[in-house]
């Protein structure tokens, strides 16, 4: 079977995009990712509405990316702050994919806005391809192709 | 700086999704990936109306990740088809992240829809966090930081 005539509703790449695949909730995973947890942070540093925001904190709760946990600061009523879960750190390489794009193509190069470090040396943390039969290998874009899986299903053609 | 007080109008990940951070156009380099470079094609694959379509193909070409390449059919008009750049092709991470983590968090792992192979072995192409410093290691998300770097300027509180 050809691509085109997959059936994409189970494409596991429109799903994840139909859970994620809207700016502001790749901007609020972004955040949780560099630390930000409270609703005021995110909403003053990404800039959201109150009600934009708090629609797409719902959703990333509901789909298991974000956990709420409680908190009170002295002088104020109980609010949750919101931390990234297993499932949402498992999101890291679709962001620093979406920043290495961002930076070789849109972005000054030379002055970069973050770095993801390496924890151990400080250097760059790249998303590269990889074959996960020879792990130690990156692969150029065109040492890949692409194969209908058995997971497949026939397109119905609108 | 904290990242928090991090202006993050020149962010790369914010440049990327400004530009393609919208589910349609990812939907449309996914399939262009897939060899996919008919205006018909994509709208059938896909399921777009015409007019959003031809929106986001123009969006592409203006952006540099699409080209367009004349071609014509035994009588029919003369038409455009849509071929990746390689600055589209550098899109590649960026869709093998997001099919890896709809294929572990949302869809049937073992029913795998599409599979990005290495073309020498056949195994799977997975999109993981290397170092740059030692490039035949894969890294954990929890062994790497965010770093604020030289590029990144105040953000003015909304």
């Amino acid at each position: 079977m050809d691509w085109i005539e997959v059936d994409t509703t189970t494409c596991p790449v429109a799903m994840t995009l139909g859970l994620l695949g809207e700016k502001w909730t790749l901007l609020i995973v972004r955040d949780a990712l560099n630390g930000v947890r409270r609703f005021d942070e995110f909403r003053r540093h990404i800039g959201l509405s109150e009600a934009v925001l708090s629609d797409r904190l719902q959703k990333l709760v509901a789909a298991g990316v974000l956990a709420t946990r409680p908190y009170r600061e002295e002088g104020s009523r109980p609010r949750n702050e919101y931390r990234l879960t297993d499932r949402g750190w498992d999101l890291l390489p679709v962001i620093v994919a979406l920043k290495q794009w961002g930076e070789k193509h849109l972005a000054d190069r030379d002055q970069p806005v973050l770095q993801i470090a390496h924890r151990d040396c400080g250097g760059d943390v790249r998303a590269e391809l990889v074959c996960a039969d020879h792990p130690g290998t990156v692969l150029g874009v065109h040492e890949t192709r692409a194969v209908v899986g058995p997971g497949a299903r026939a397109h119905t053609a609108v």
